[in-house]
């Protein structure tokens, strides 16, 4: 199967190296909004203008688009679900149903199938939360994220004024997370399920404790959490910050028998070292799953929901049955 | 959706009370191979004689087989799949191919829908561990079971001459867990993953010495495992041992990167106080898809990877994607 990357950045390159790891899996090509010259892939795989894109329609089975939620893949994704089966990342959760109306409008016209918001959160936390609600359905569940790099929370820091650069860690509270896993069903506020850690690098001139009160203070980024803020050397960004690590938790208790006599407690975890790498990962897995549900005819958007797991494996079903089941 | 319940024993009783947490399931009946008038349901629900099961053929949506593996399921799930879709919990891992064939077979005939192997292990970890390897295809996982009571394993004891009621309780090693944790990708022997910890009550002229000896070197079920035997009161294993908890772990770490540089850990846990109603939920959730499905015109049989996730879930699919990806 032949996969086209769009994007190529931190993801793409994730799913470049993702690609190497598949062997029944082939990068085509890199496509960039780039000048194309300027731009040189890990593996030598092929740079073109993202432009050009049209060009290669009749031999790309999938584009995995790899740019951001917020301004390019509501545009993008249903543009190249007219020519291409496509699968991108959309992560801006409020924003699904829009989005998927959007391709789903776009893929159905054309006759290709695309699969959208696929990664770990939303993806593998969403299935994770879908099959433990169907299971326990008199029950709670609680997503917990980090300890990890929010790119979101890290580029919000570094829009104030005298901050050169920053990143933000997401840290779970770990008495929170005892008292779900007890099945205790808590209720908790954003405050009580997660911390924020923030390291800034801040211009020379810069008044730090503003940049500080800016950011604790900050609506819906940071002012409904407690919030530290440390001040560190380019150098020391440099050193040890430089990885994207992230994962998380979702847990789902809940109860059974005729008196709720039963308890149980459903747990899937990720620790992840390196964020986009493992999106990629992903993406990867589910590309072979729409190549081959575009073979046997399927058009519209589908989301990791609607995607039966035995179609993300390179074994056959029956491989799959013998060694997995 | 109106189930039958075939078979009703301690898993039976688990569906029955399943059935009660979901509100567009129904139950239409239990039937027992005992004499009905003997058996009494937990819910008032009506039992039948399982021989006259085929009088209710255009009533019942699915029946849900609660037998056992070892010689109930081989010959039961095939024959009722002539007449229903059925939805069976067979856990004999190494005759799953076999199992599966027979049922293909028997439904496609009938233009029946059969999903076979559904549970939590099968089914779950099954689950898991097919994503997990999609995702990670450079990578190793392992699976630990427990701490909980193991049926066969109790049965096996309760064989031994002597011997008047058994449990053993199947132990993860807690380091064995933390290497595998750590992205160690250690080989463990059946010995280095699991503790076997067995309770019995002797007969009262029995010799505990030869009990013991004959338990430990049981082979398939004790030998390749360090196993601990205590002899305890019949009124000890009443007030101690009733309850059937288990549970377990399902862990894959692999490596990404182009230089295999970053590692990652994907971790699945159950903690369940009562195996036969957990296993119960998944059987009643899975139904659900099996319905729906069979109304599109599936035929043949089915494992819980030939499901899609969203077939699982009482909302629709619209709001599915607003409220869980």
């Amino acid at each position: 199967m032949k996969l086209a990357i769009y994007g190529y950045g931190n993801l793409g390159r994730g799913v470049e190296a993702a690609i190497l790891k598949n062997p029944d899996m082939e990068l085509f090509g890199v496509y960039t909004r780039r000048d194309p010259s300027a731009v040189r892939s890990e593996t030598g795989a092929k740079v073109y203008a993202a432009k050009d894109i049209l060009r290669f329609k009749d031999e790309i089975d999938a584009v995995v688009l790899c740019g951001g939620s917020a301004t390019d893949l509501p545009a993008l994704t249903p543009m190249l679900a007219k020519d291409f089966n496509v699968i991108d990342s959309f992560d801006t959760h409020a924003n699904i149903p829009a989005h998927f109306d959007a391709v789903d409008a776009s893929a159905k016209a054309s006759g290709k199938l695309a699969l959208i918001s696929c990664g770990w959160d939303p993806g593998m936390f969403s299935l994770n939360r879908l099959y433990a609600n169907a299971i326990l359905p008199d029950g709670t569940d609680y997503t917990f994220w980090g300890r990890g790099v929010s790119q979101g929370h890290s580029d919000a820091i570094r829009r104030i004024p005298g901050v050169l650069d920053a990143r933000q860690y997401t840290v779970p509270i770990e008495t929170a997370l005892e008292a779900v896993r007890a099945g205790k069903a808590p209720k908790l506020s954003a405050r009580e399920k997660h911390l924020r850690e923030c390291y800034v690098v801040a211009a020379p001139d810069a008044d730090k404790t503003s940049i500080e009160q800016a950011i604790k203070t900050m609506p819906n980024y940071f002012a409904d959490y407690d919030t530290t803020v440390t001040f560190i050397s380019a150098e020391e960004m440099r050193e040890k910050h430089a990885a994207l690590p992230h994962g998380g938790f979702v847990i789902r208790t809940g109860k059974t028998g005729l008196h709720d006599e039963h308890t149980h407690r459903i747990e899937y975890s990720l620790k992840l070292d390196s964020n986009p790498e493992f999106t990629a990962g992903v993406l990867v897995a589910f590309a072979r799953a729409i190549g081959r549900m575009a073979a046997r005819g399927e058009t519209g958007c589908r989301t990791v929901f609607d995607i039966a797991p035995a179609d993300l494996s390179p074994l056959s079903r029956e491989e799959q049955r013998r060694t997995m089941l």
